[in-house]
């Protein structure tokens, strides 16, 4: 096998893992002697061992003059685990090849240091753009210290997401819930707005037959006003909520004691300073639910970096059905957002679009 | 080649001339002898010779014993040229391959009568969903008298079709604006509202490098109400105005004898009825180019066969925006029109979707 083919194993390694390892990335390494594979494996979740534990400890004593394919630079730092750029040393590895370097700029190059510094030969950049695709929220977390920010919406052929009167359901297909059910299983956080919260009362939980880890559920509210009737208000996943100053929090906390409330220093919330409260709070990826006027919110801004659009064949109309984005219009339409359409695909009988702002980060 | 090879030829041909023929349908014919192409034809152009006129010509005396493939029955009744079946008979061929019957429900099976009567052999029905699609308005209009009607709109990918203030100017791309251009030229007539005459001031002509029969413009105006300085008033193409019964027709016809007043019988004129009109003044296919209240009245009386969606890769927002469905919504999502996706495809930069309703006619 060509090493391409052996990072491409340890990038497959890595993806599998999508969406169960947060906060730490995904990670697959791959270690190979005499055309063999001795060794492979996946960091599996926070707090387990990182991937090239598993692989070189199966590798064993036959670690000693082996290659190395890992998708990201081993860490050099004291962790849950010991430094994995160490345990190469130790194991006398003869070759690294490392796929992306450490996102963190705190950190990055230090793992690839050491390995040099001790006289292992290092190969940055193999299938580099693969790899950093799989890990892509947590390497713009790492950037930016606020979560990557995908909008969601349903809606009809016709741009709607609800009728006059508010009914959304359903609108698209069985398929397509599935689909977004597992979005929302690989994002640390799922958002709406107190409107979405108060008319849908939805249960922003994963429910698949195979089972995913439920996301934070984060509400904007800015009075903190939430009916006590609410899905969100439950202990079925973990509630946020982020309200303005004017808010009373403390009499809200004393209700309700398993909800963490985000108070922030102004009485209208900026999405701004939302966006770095929750990445101070450790939120990498935030998948936003809507509705209309959240929705602009997040593109007046352009504080998303990803929308994923379910279109359902059929047309609603209405002027007064409500929009996937809702609130002012721009004057021109020379003013609207340029997007590129990243994919399109048919999800159950409805199609997805995945698009991002133009030369976004 | 195979019997179907030869009708793929001939339906090629047909196709090649799609857009041309209106208000005749297009046909091609092929004449085989011993394995040898001895002939072959398009119907060219309303009053120009049928298409087994040429390919019998070509064929000369050769005709004699030979096969001939044609996409639609030959005719049977003295139109402007004479009736093909009693041509095929004249020329002697042995056996017909006919793809489709006429659809005209009077005369549908009387060519092939003729055929059959003077021992012609025939073979109805291969390949003939193909010969159907390439003369579906045409079909459609035989079998229900009214044009065929095709919804088309160019949208952000939010379903906006203009800002708040009315400015559209530019949202798709100019290979979709060709493409649109490509479709008028396929059609009869164009229908839009008075609200886009009085706001775009489009012109709805055909506007491509290698030229296009313009269609007919055909404006919804309940007053007959139309800025004298407005586009659709010049000579550029025939330009139909569909009024209600308050109009003064008299007073404008005066003004605009170029211009076909098509004059209701009620104030407020009823969709079925403008169709009905339009089918009796010989218009088999329409293109609705909007605005959002003319789609709404389409979609409300689920009156179109067709819709074509130009998406394109921006995002406007704004629930004051205008949709590109507008009028009242229904109150249940429930109620929304399914459609099925026919087509989807990229069109320069933007998404063309074509669309029609579930299990329409």
């Amino acid at each position: 096998m060509s090493k391409e083919k052996y990072m491409e194993l340890a990038i497959t390694l890595a993806r599998s893992t999508i969406g169960q390892t947060s906060p730490n990335p995904s990670v697959g390494a791959v270690v190979v002697k005499e055309g063999q594979i001795i060794g492979m494996g996946s960091h599996l979740k926070a707090g387990k061992e990182h991937a090239e534990v598993y692989a070189l400890d199966q590798a064993g004593d036959q670690s000693v003059g082996a290659d190395i394919y890992v998708t990201l630079e081993p860490c050099a730092h004291h962790g849950k685990t010991p430094p994995c750029a160490n345990l190469l040393v130790e194991r006398k590895v003869k070759k690294a090849y490392i796929a992306t370097v450490d996102p963190n700029p705190k950190v990055a190059g230090k793992g690839i240091e050491i390995l040099r510094n001790a006289g292992i030969e290092v190969e940055v950049g193999l299938m580099e753009e693969e790899a950093r695709k799989i890990n892509e929220m947590f390497f713009y977390y790492m950037n930016h210290k606020q979560p990557f920010v995908t909008m969601k919406a349903a809606m009809t052929l016709d741009g709607k997401i609800a009728t006059a009167s508010g009914d959304s359901k359903w609108i698209t297909s069985e398929q397509a819930r599935a689909d977004v059910h597992q979005e929302r299983a690989r994002h640390d956080a799922i958002l709406v707005g107190a409107n979405t919260v108060k008319h849908d009362n939805p249960q922003l939980t994963v429910r698949l037959p195979q089972g995913g880890k439920n996301p934070i559920r984060v509400i904007l509210s800015t009075k903190l006003s939430i009916q006590a009737d609410r899905h969100v208000l439950n202990h079925e996943a973990p509630t946020w909520i982020v309200c303005g100053q004017q808010a009373d929090a403390e009499a809200f906390q004393k209700k309700y004691p398993h909800i963490k409330v985000i108070q922030m220093d102004t009485d209208e919330m900026e999405l701004e300073e939302v966006l770095k409260a929750l990445g101070e709070h450790g939120i990498q990826s935030l998948y936003v639910e809507g509705g209309s006027r959240v929705h602009h919110s997040f593109l007046e801004k352009q504080l998303f970096q990803e929308c994923h659009w379910y279109i359902a064949p059929k047309l609603l109309g209405g002027a007064d059905a409500i929009p996937v984005i809702g609130g002012k219009s721009p004057s021109k339409m020379a003013d609207a957002l340029d997007v590129t359409i990243d994919s399109m695909e048919q999800v159950g009988t409805d199609i997805k679009i995945i698009a991002r702002p133009k030369g976004g980060n």
